[in-house]
């Protein structure tokens, strides 16, 4: 599930939402699961990964992270990332371009402080994507991480990255690949909308 | 669904064939689905799109594209890509990073022959990304294709690219986020494997 608060009124999220609702009345599983491809310029190295996102705040687009990890030195090489979503129930994607940014440390605290405490274990124990020797290893910092910590303390390296497309993409999958894609592009403060070919 | 030819006998690609077929058992919904995250050093823009996974050629991942489109173009420009399968049947996740090359046109040839013509009028009439007016206008270009086109042979804008990876990292989704990462790779011509913390 992805949490909409005040949800912008501008086209392309009145899109989002509707196809959002399609997607949940046909069950969709792991509805919250987003693509967010980077690229670091340290290494000239494209990557990318399915993070939960969690919040649509308005115009932007929230989901955490530790803030050590791989993809926060990729956006704080270059900030510019592309989302993307597929709803296999409905054969939707969706794809934003964007700026990303971390949320402020008041945010991060105040929802750091709401979640489940073991979840919150874990962000405190895991360095995470450094390498470990064994999977029981992990098991026992986090067991650690569970008795010793805080646990409603948010750490300062983990918190939320947000991110306000300047383009959105819905790709409609149809027959014989002629798939309808429409864009939504700010340009001068303005949405254009155009129609790709398939 | 995806074919295999041939597959490499090296460490990854047995896991990767291992939990294709859990998750063909589990009915995994368009389990061909990959994402491409690609960069483009001309326009400094990261991008991502979900293609089809054709083959696996031995160590080869192969799918096929409009050789004009925007991510021809990223490839021309940056040549490295990941590659992103989410199968949520089984919550795996699967990553790679691969060099990207086109297949030869002898290859491209003899895969268009066997397809379906109807997809071939499409592959023809489509100058894939661009702007056009209306979804007529394109069912209207695809009609004309049909009629007018050599449907069995494949235009030089068409055709095949593969990518053998040099890292793989299965990601398999678990309670209160101890996510188990398992990497593999490629260095000094041998299989690295290691353990990633959540």
């Amino acid at each position: 599930m992805i949490k909409f608060n005040n949800l912008s009124t501008d086209a392309p999220y009145v899109v989002f939402k509707e196809l959002y609702n399609e997607s949940m009345k046909a069950s969709q599983k792991n509805i919250e699961a987003i693509c967010i491809a980077s690229y670091s310029s340290d290494n000239k190295e494209v990557n990318a990964r399915f993070v939960n996102l969690k919040f649509i705040n308005d115009n932007k687009f929230i989901f955490f992270s530790n803030y050590e990890s791989p993809k926060s030195q990729d956006f704080y090489s270059h900030n510019q990332i592309t989302a993307l979503i597929y709803w296999s129930s409905i054969n939707i994607q969706i794809k934003m371009k964007a700026h990303i940014m971390k949320t402020s440390k008041e945010f991060n605290q105040v929802y750091f402080a709401k979640r489940d405490e073991k979840k919150n274990a874990l962000a405190i124990s895991s360095v995470q994507s450094k390498t470990i020797e064994s999977y029981e290893a992990i098991q026992k910092n986090y067991e650690l991480s569970l008795k010793k910590s805080n646990l409603t303390e948010c750490p300062e390296y983990w918190g939320g990255y947000s991110f306000t497309p300047y383009y959105f993409e819905f790709w409609e999958g149809h027959d014989l690949r002629l798939n309808k894609r429409d864009v939504y592009e700010m340009k001068s403060n303005e949405w254009k909308h155009g129609i790709l070919q398939p």
